[in-house]
């Protein structure tokens, strides 16, 4: 069975051409000319006449289900990957996690139950590391073996998830040896709770202080000190996630400039969401933004400076941190005390939309857009070129994007499980037309074809970033 | 009449991949899965088995039969384009040059004139402003419409192509509205005249001190200046010509951290041959490596961070500066006066060779080395898709290369013409095997099948790096 | 005959101490803890008590009668000295000038010729070049056997006081022989000449557009080519002139983090004043504060950052740059064409009452303000110990400072020869008291005692920051 | 009863000037110009002719009879002090110590209580907080007020004197409140401790490991971190002690670039003295100079860097870290395990020679000598004008400096209780002549005449350095 997307223009991470893809099962098996394909006859044919093809995107930080803050996170991974899916990402990479005290491979196997047979897309894992001792280090050796090659720590969430600087040079130097990546949750959390345990005791307990309460100064200097930890461990790979200050990324270019395996993600709420207008909302609307690292302020340049980073490709990606809490009986937690809201956005549906936005503002080259949101994840975390690219041999996962198509954010029309939206009214101009998953039409024309189940586990291999 | 390089790995921007090569008269009309291209039958077939395939490689910096010191460069357009094929390079952009007094479209006209009917590979024009002034500032705006997207000035050569501040503000002005790239030549040549005067006036003749009295400092001050003009022509699209200094790197990468519109090359040259080695080389033999800006020494870190910029895209692209003349005659009409050397090196010839040792060697990705030879400079200058890439609708221009190979440069087998080679008994543990240029096998087996004439012009689009 | 300084707080570069102060003649021959200064019976008295004791001011960067776009400067040395007398500063460092095409002992014959008998307060001379060649180099060697051992060169003016790179290689090379400092006006003036050209072009002939035109980038540019040129030149001394714009700071920190000898100045008119609120005065108005460097806007942190220096001392010393223009005859002749207008601004009077303000605004400590004005001059420009410190052996320059009295500048009670106030209607939290020139009260009580021709001419040292 | 320091040459903190000083019991009343001196008859001449005469050396860092390790510095405070008067040394700031789960006010008194009776020379008290919580934020208010304006804390030697970022950002906010200065021991402790286990696992057992174990990246992410929990502390001042890596110095230069209030110290073993040279020495021998920070490699370039920070004031102060314990006994308790060896290195009584030989060396000026040693220490913390500075009213603390002298270092000469010396056999080209403390002449022609129990308490103030 062969299907040919015909007549648009593929997008790739250096440039834009006019090729009709021929795709047989789940495979991409030929790029063409179009003047060439005429003279193949497919079984199928997708029109995308006027209309960019582009890789399905990979959304490299996700966490369904996640237990937070004595919930757990509102999609799972049928709701979540289903969502996905609507918004043009045909990938996605969770977050499994081994709780502190909890033996690794027993984490990683409650993730795979929660995942398989759910997801509606093909799916990996990077695995959080809760607790870095003996064992912990031995399992990231073997994981590595199984397909799940970056591991998670935490310098914030202390008691929770955080780990040592002692600890984290330990996983750097195991992460070095075996080549796998450390991705780092960079906040000095250890500062952070006295700056909120003093703002609750001044009766600041509002969602806004969750976001003074977390200084970019602290984002930043936790930035330097995972990139100094990694330079100790003899340049272990790095990969900041979420990273949301100015001065952070002014640590992670003057890395790169050195030569240094140092990477960074951003997330779309850095790059349209503020403190002030958002986390600032009157009364407990805040909550619907609170998140970690939090929203920056306005009156400074983070936005702009995120924008240029991912211009420069001192910032590599743009995931989502999916992380989504409903405000009721959720967010709602946190009434009266900002520091017991759970902490995450939800925003799978819509990353592939509000980047294609920067290029529609002329923040973004298009090609820069594939790049941020699937080429550059996938070539990161080991998919490449399985994923991530239009190319014969690769999986047929493909997204037919719309430029004259319109696309408006709203609870009312989104598909994750969340009983709000943080982009509401947001418009985008543009529009996720057909969505191919291993060759399947799984969206066209705003209807699913998908299922639950059809999602596939992904064993991935080492970044290819590494010289 | 079609012909498919089938059963090698081919080698993008972003990856490698095992698809076979469907070629059509000049153009490549289709990538194929192997799996899948038993389905065509091809008239000719390449085996490609074992073997890298790659676009065929760009050299943006050339100098054939250049008039300078007297003399001119020893390559005619046919003989080196001829030793371009041979070293899998099928397009050149040269450097069309307005002689100071000299209308600029009387220059430009000049080198359609040496290059037509000449040339083996096709060709592009860089045009060289040798005046600022009201008449050249309009000429560009008109080249621009015919294809020559970038102007090159010169921070050194004081009476030859030097051009003040002012000049180089006016031209920058120009290209920001034209969207035209400035290239530079960034040394401070008004400085270095009075410590070439010195030298000499202190009895110091010899070709070491040719490098010795351009010091790195003075690369590094006339790029930050470049820069820092390009900012007031609010962000001129500026490029760096044969950068080797390390401080002329770090302020490339400080103004792209600011997300300026900065770019840069290096040579083979500067991260091969050094100051003492070379250049400082027993009696006049350090004359065949007299060009500018100058090797750098050996006892500082310059190759090395060369090396790091090509890995973190500071540097965008190796060129060669392909400027060659001859011991006999020309060299030596420095002979007791270093400053009578006429500058300049050829390597028009190995160039995707030397990168690729470089992969070997653990410098840089196979990804890079194709970015770096053939895709960059294609986006960079407005040659994309047309060129750098290998894609469905992009001209045949493609080498196989023999990562088995070996290949051993020498004076005595290259196609230069040059009575040495600056290289001399470098092994490079690869080897280019077939090269096509737009779908015409022109070497084969060390064979040269190609002809002088057969190479075309190419009309540019402006650059590709402009959001 | 002695006199007796009692009941005053000393202040030194490091601190303040109560001390008396006795003077024998010209000099200071005692400092007296007042408990002890019982047992000395002066011949006169002059009561300190509530106040500051402070070493006369040095003004470092004074232009009398200088001839500048056909008019000339409006002080004299008489008038000018008067005036600095008036305003607690005894000493002032005047530029004498060698005009191109002009023998430099002659430009400095003219000099003495001016001042010779015609001061009020001592002086001294720094030389500019407004040629270098070889009789120009040979005069410096000459010179700083003769007292004058610092040599201002411009990078503005083209056509006026412009040298070429070369040119202030060939300097500093001769300086770094010498032991000499180069001072730099760090413009480029080049590439200003375009901008000033075209705004005309334009119709932009106001005076804002003269601050406009002079963007801060090209100060940046032009300040850190000097520190380029200077490293060339083997670490010679460099002291950047009338320092304004934030980027030049911070190149010149960078080279002071980098154990470089360079120093810089700055000027009361960077600190308090704007290119919007006073070269943007409606109408001509704004020609009163035309100078070069010019005003900064308010829209960035210019004079934040100035403070900042002073305080970090990356900025060692604040000048006047004293070149008054009157506004009738002088400034008009740039109606119609700013580029036309004398550049200069006077202040020779209020230097030391502007920076105290900085003290009471808590910029300062009391420290650097006598460091700032005083120290640091005589220091930096080989006049230590004889003037900058209050210490037996030192020149009697003593000004007693009341902090509890109030200064209001203005034009109608001002002592410099200009028909208008830079600062009309600032008020100082402070007032010059009495005022000693070499054991010679010339100033007390608003009243003047002091007269023409009284003030010698200092024969200059070496600088003493040079290890 | 009154003392002439005649003949000499006495310099400051600003340059130097010939004056004779005279003291009145414990305090300068006058400095003379020598030609004036005559009309005073004291009762004692000391003859200072063709010496310096320098303030008091003020050791702003000393652990005297500090428990550490299962033992306790040998010196103590009488032998200590006693050393320190020979070398010059006429005060020291020692460090209280709160063991953690102390009372802060018993820690001070049990210091108090074996210093009192005991010194030979002046002394105050910095704090070392074991423990921050809110009885020792409490107790630092108190402190301030009895003259301990200093507290230390440290981001190594965890269970011991370790603070989390979470305590250190808590002190430095009430230190921002009641205007003390937080010292910092400024190394990265817990990644320090894992490996020093791992190079212990490996077998690595001896001295030269202690440095390799303590990498200078490690120290250079504690020095930025330190200055960025500061920066969240509004601006707390802050001072890092015995730095000496390059980056942490640069970390403290861009510090005070941005006007923060900053400050550093090193000590004279990283000036001199290398890990291979040193701690790398033969057998067990190493352990002599097992000190933390640890002596830095000399392949690298701290030492000259260091140098350099002295120079340019990004490092204000020279300090010993004075730690002193003998080979046998003390030292010794390592063998076989460097991590067991006590940490220190005694020198308090060699400063004033040790950085006087960089004066000969042409490192520094007299001026940054006596700044380094002791006119900055005062400022700093709180000394000033009491101490630090030659001037009527200051304590007569006088050193009369012989540079026609010869002090050759050694363990058969020194006065400190340690059966080694760190410096044996260093030959300094100058000489401590006769001390002066208080106006007691305790050390003459190398005679000690001094004795246990007249040096005193000094209350400090706040730091000079903040505005």
């Amino acid at each position: 069975m062969t299907l040919l997307v015909k007549g648009g223009t593929v997008i790739g991470p250096t440039g834009t051409q006019r090729a009709d893809v021929l795709v047989q099962g789940e495979k991409i098996v030929a790029l063409l000319d179009p003047a060439f394909s005429g003279t193949i006859t497919p079984d199928e044919i997708i029109d995308a006449a006027g209309k960019y093809v582009i890789p399905g995107g990979i959304d490299a930080h996700t966490h369904m289900e996640l237990p937070f803050g004595g919930t757990a996170a509102s999609d799972t991974f049928d709701t979540g990957t289903r969502a996905a899916a609507y918004g043009g990402t045909t990938t996605i990479i969770d977050f499994a996690v081994q709780k502190t005290g909890e033996v690794v491979q027993d984490g990683l196997a409650a993730w795979h139950a929660k995942a398989e047979g759910n997801c509606h897309v093909d799916y990996a894992f990077h695995m959080i590391l809760g607790g870095v001792d003996d064992e912990s280090l031995k399992a990231m050796d073997q994981l590595v073996g199984e397909g799940i090659t970056s591991f998670k720590l935490f310098m914030a969430y202390p008691g929770v998830f955080y780990s040592d600087d002692g600890q984290i040079l330990r996983a750097m130097q195991t992460a070095r040896e075996n080549g796998a990546m450390i991705m780092m949750h960079a906040e000095n959390g250890i500062a952070i709770d006295v700056l909120v345990q003093q703002a609750l005791a001044r009766g600041e307990t509002g969602p806004i202080h969750h976001g003074i309460t977390r200084p970019a100064a602290l984002e930043t200097e936790a930035t330097s000190r995972a990139i100094a930890l990694a330079e100790v461990a003899r340049d272990c790979p790095l990969y900041i996630v979420h990273l949301s200050a100015s001065g952070a990324l002014e640590s992670v270019a003057q890395a790169r400039d050195a030569g240094r395996n140092v990477f960074a993600e951003t997330c779309p709420q850095y790059l349209y969401l503020t403190l002030e207008d958002q986390l600032g909302a009157p009364g407990f609307e805040g909550a619907k933004w609170v998140c970690s690292t939090p929203l920056r302020s306005k009156h400074e340049s983070h936005a702009k400076d995120l924008w240029k980073g991912l211009r420069s490709n001192d910032l590599a990606i743009v995931s989502t941190d999916h992380c989504p809490f409903c405000m009721k009986d959720q967010k709602e937690l946190g009434l009266g005390d900002f520091s017991k809201i759970p902490n995450g956005i939800g925003g799978v549906e819509h990353r592939v939309d509000l980047i294609y936005q920067g290029v529609v503002d002329g923040q973004l080259s298009l090609e820069r857009w594939v790049e941020t949101i699937a080429t550059t994840p996938a070539r990161m975390f080991g998919l490449y070129p399985q994923k991530g690219i239009i190319a014969p041999g690769s999986d047929a996962d493909l997204v037919v994007y719309d430029p004259n198509g319109r696309t408006r954010i709203s609870v009312d029309t989104h598909h994750m499980n969340m009983d709000y939206s943080a982009y509401e009214g947001v418009e985008i101009q543009g529009r996720v037309g057909t969505v191919l998953s291993r060759g399947e039409v799984i969206v066209a024309d705003g209807n699913y074809h998908g299922r639950k189940g059809r999602g596939r586990y992904l064993r991935r291999g080492l970044s290819s970033y590494l010289v």
